[in-house]
């Protein structure tokens, strides 16, 4: 018998997270995941929770996580925008600001996601090459589109873009919807939330899950005009009106009220970063100027997808992307002095092999 | 100047969800939560988190959860999908199966989200009417479409329906996928898991917000097919990969392993349930037959808006919706018996003055 239910599917290539291994013994650099555990005032609260209180529906409204990231940012509530991680929060831009016939545009290399989302809520996109230095060409965006959407800094290449460059990008696009993703920016880069009050189209958005150690807890917010994020306030309630638990909220606020523990980690990161590539360059790689908190990285003559395999057997885990452009390189997320010290003892040990 | 960013916003209707109140004196039963904490074996593991694993992203395939409901269920992992509560699996599901040009089919009267999608995804829809004592009419769904949507107990009428009218309405829709929400099936229903193997066009959707009290947890789950539930994986790995986060998922884990807790609070629900239902019917009220945690109720020649404003100045908060054919019907969640105690004299109360 034809089962004629099935020509209902929706038929998508899914995607494919990055994998996560069990093994507790591994050196785990390949998920931009922060060496450090959140906040210990996140850590009281969650361990305190009033677990009770769960079998309450959270308020919708986030009322007080979003005042608290509105005094972080010295903005108003109405300006912050809140989801279940910022996956979850760029989807909803895309559906809410994306609604052009003509084709959204982003970099060639960026994150993965983007044409993903494009594919699934049947936006039509554009890539723009980045130059041989991996560097985004800011007049490549002058041209007419529906959208722009823009890491900063960007991933994997781990480059970041200043303010005059962003400011350009706005005022060749004051016709559009721009996003800048801003996942990496507490690491050294430039942040636009400066600007949101100069620019009524610009959408900034950020997460917990680097900077803030919560990737296990899906928090991502963001960041607009007033006007903006009421239409992404009536899409996300026209979908799932409470995409944040009451967990996520109670610990993301005490996270972001927390200013002291979340500079001096950002900070030992960055001194890391700063060491490692310093290190690496000195045996020999080629090592972009992170504002991040991984390393894009290679090494004239050497096979990185065999280097990346090699440290692999080893237990030291990093990531490499078997994508045109960027088939030689490699992706390190910056781990504890410890872990960079194993990575870069296999690292020396690699190259006296090869 | 003209504003040409605007004509890539997204118009929509915002959902406006039920109000929560701060003042903790309320008594509380207009939302259907349940009067009863969550298993104390789920606080244990809340409380004892291991919080610096938080800095991971949690596992995108929920391999341990997903076993955990298999086991309660009887059935394989495979046909369990997880969400971030049971709106966000179903905006998943009409998503993922209702892609045809025809209309998807429901009740009139019925969980108000399923038009609010159907908007959001621009998803066409036709209703049919409850009949007057407000039962759906399997036969009213012979007629061909794009999907099946039907909430088992229906909501807000309370009313379940049995085996025999599910097998009905799965071989009137042998071309369609059948979705039954069971959001409240644990506090008295039937459930149409056991039809999955026999039907792989059928999708049941659960929630662990009402007969487990983890709503401010946000979990739901989907089980069907094999086939269905990869299209679910797919869709959701196409939106966001990491939709439950780690918390929640050792929550529900632990929660869904506490099967005496759960029956037990289950019975106490119905017990109270059914003592209030006797007791409104001996004031006067009609009361349906309720296959839920909540009764829907009305009285001969009083106004029940009346009624509902009357009890909220007394801090009892029951739900009132304006709405043809049930505006002068009430739902009354069921709470301790403490709580319906006060609830029942504040009624008694109300009768004697009006």
């Amino acid at each position: 018998m034809e089962k004629l239910w099935k020509n209902n599917l929706r038929n998508v290539e899914p995607y494919v997270p990055g994998e996560q291994s069990k093994n507790k013994d591994i050196i785990k650099l390949n998920a931009n995941e922060n060496p450090y555990p959140p906040s210990p005032k996140a850590i009281e609260v969650l361990n305190n929770f009033n677990c009770s209180s769960l079998r309450f529906y959270p308020d919708a409204n986030a009322v007080d996580f979003k005042k608290a990231i509105a005094k972080f940012y010295n903005i108003q509530p109405e300006n912050v925008f809140l989801g279940n991680g910022s996956d979850d929060v760029i989807a909803l831009c895309f559906q809410s600001f994306f609604n052009s016939e003509k084709p959204i545009v982003f970099p060639d290399i960026t994150y993965s996601f983007y044409p993903v989302w494009c594919n699934l809520f049947k936006i039509p996109y554009k890539n723009h090459p980045l130059s041989s230095d991996f560097r985004i060409n800011v007049e490549d965006y002058k041209e007419e589109n529906g959208g722009v959407i823009i890491p900063n800094p960007n991933a994997p290449t781990s480059l970041g873009e200043g303010k005059e460059f962003i400011e350009k990008l706005l005022n060749y696009n004051q016709d559009s919807i721009v996003i800048i993703d801003e996942a990496y920016v507490d690491f050294g880069g430039f942040s636009s939330v400066e600007l949101i009050d100069k620019y009524e189209n610009l959408v900034v958005v950020g997460t917990f899950s680097k900077s803030r150690s919560l990737a296990g807890m899906r928090i991502g917010f963001a960041i607009g005009s007033k006007e903006l994020i009421s239409v992404l306030e009536a899409v996300k309630n026209s979908y799932n009106s409470y995409t944040v638990n009451s967990v996520s909220m109670a610990v993301g606020t005490a996270s972001i009220n927390d200013k002291e523990y979340f500079e001096k980690t950002v900070s030992k990161v960055i001194a890391t970063r700063e060491r490692i590539t310093y290190e690496l360059r000195k045996l020999g790689f080629t090592v972009l100027d992170s504002k991040t908190n991984f390393l894009f990285a290679t090494y004239n003559g050497k096979n990185m997808k065999d280097y990346f395999e090699w440290l692999k057997e080893q237990n030291v885990f990093i990531r490499y992307f078997n994508i045109p452009k960027i088939d030689n390189y490699v992706r390190i997320t910056i781990g504890t002095d410890e872990e960079m010290n194993v990575f870069l003892d296999k690292t020396k040990e690699y190259l006296s092999l090869n």
